[in-house]
């Protein structure tokens, strides 16, 4: 099965925590961004530079599901996976884990459209479906 | 077909926006529990009571959509149905509307089950089920 | 002594605590924003409408001390008062408090200048200026 | 002139932005206190064991002073010192520098009071306090 991933490995920040003192359940859903951003990095195309090229990834729908709870200052990996790339639609998969033993704390899933700077949606240019199709993966696909 | 719900009303925080300025789609899921909240406290159980006895609704999923945006100062109403109480399990949906003219911004849901104060999994006491039960609304269950 | 203010009212969210169970301090620095978004409101010129004209306030310095803490679901009060109006440069002063018995919880300070859309300081309106002077207090200059 | 300082090294997150397309002024705040947990942590005490043997760095003021605006995706240290260690009392410095230049893009401060689990103010056991003590800057103790 195809895979490729990238993992974004951090500490969490005292602010992330709740009043139940584990990491409040938003928190996932800014580490899954961070997972992204960390994504496409790597691959050699920041974010940062798609919204020069005036792309933006609209954020249509998200995901998550919660299997165990983080605490502060535990090191925690996002594994990011790239599972679709349509003429206007990519879809982002996501996995959290502590980092010492792996441990699977929640899996996440999001879904963007290409829109312009005045939020319309665009096709994506030919140019980036084809570099970003090069590391889409299978594993994650069926969440 | 049984409705219920509780609107919470509030104006989006400069802070809650992000560089596309628009509100962050984080934000929403923050808006959720507050949606909750309200809930609760309108049907005279404020969420503060039910985790001084002992009970805690830890989230086991999330999920999110994303319709329109929301900018700084507006004003937004979280609309907040509970949709199940199972024994160990209750599920919330949200929508968020502009204040004004009601369009729809987003959809949400959330399962949370019951847990005590060492984050096991527990039976929600029956008395509380009974009372919860009153209030499911089938709008929004199918979500 | 010359004083004016403008009381926002809302309820602690969850998200807004920690693992200490009380509300993080990061938390008032938002509160603080959403108490002069509220002022600017009330004297009826918000700060969206500023924007709009072309002109921001950014935040050169935020200042807060916190005296007791707050909890999930209580009611909060941020009252602000608006205490220096100069030619590029405007401060404010917050109050925290309990709702129910007026318990001072923090007080803070936050200190801005006009810039515009290119993050340039310049100099704030006379028509701006001679209608926020009417608000000056003298109450909180001090901080 | 004593020094001693720990950099912590991250990227800013998207989620940090605001409508102005720069990094929100509370997100400076979180940032500082992740310095601290750094500089516990790499002095070898870290601030989940002392909040474990029972004692908590309760905040009693914090300062930011803002210089320059940072943007997503921007990598950023925090340098962070410790500049008083009183009886009951320690003092924290911090500045936020863009890492690939050095460039300052804010100052701030944060004062903390030792307090039990019960919020009370107590004595830093003297153990702690000596072993502090080394790590002292005088950089930073004026601001």
């Amino acid at each position: 099965m195809k895979d490729f991933y990238v993992d974004a490995k951090f500490r969490v920040r005292y602010a992330e925590t709740d009043a139940m003192r584990i990491v409040h359940h938003s928190s996932y859903i800014v580490w899954f961004e961070e997972g992204r951003s960390e994504f496409l990095r790597k691959i050699g195309m920041p974010y940062s530079k798609i919204e020069e090229s005036g792309y933006f990834f609209s954020v249509v729908e998200v995901r998550a599901q919660y299997k165990h709870p983080a605490v502060y200052d535990e090191e925690v990996i996002v594994r990011t996976r790239l599972v679709e790339v349509k003429t206007r639609k990519v879809i982002f998969y996501y996995e959290v884990l502590i980092a010492s033993d792996g441990k699977l704390l929640s899996r996440g899933k999001s879904i963007h459209v290409s829109v312009d700077r005045d939020n319309r949606v665009v096709t994506i240019p030919e140019e980036y479906r084809n570099f970003w199709l090069q590391f889409v993966s299978e594993v994650g696909a069926d969440f």
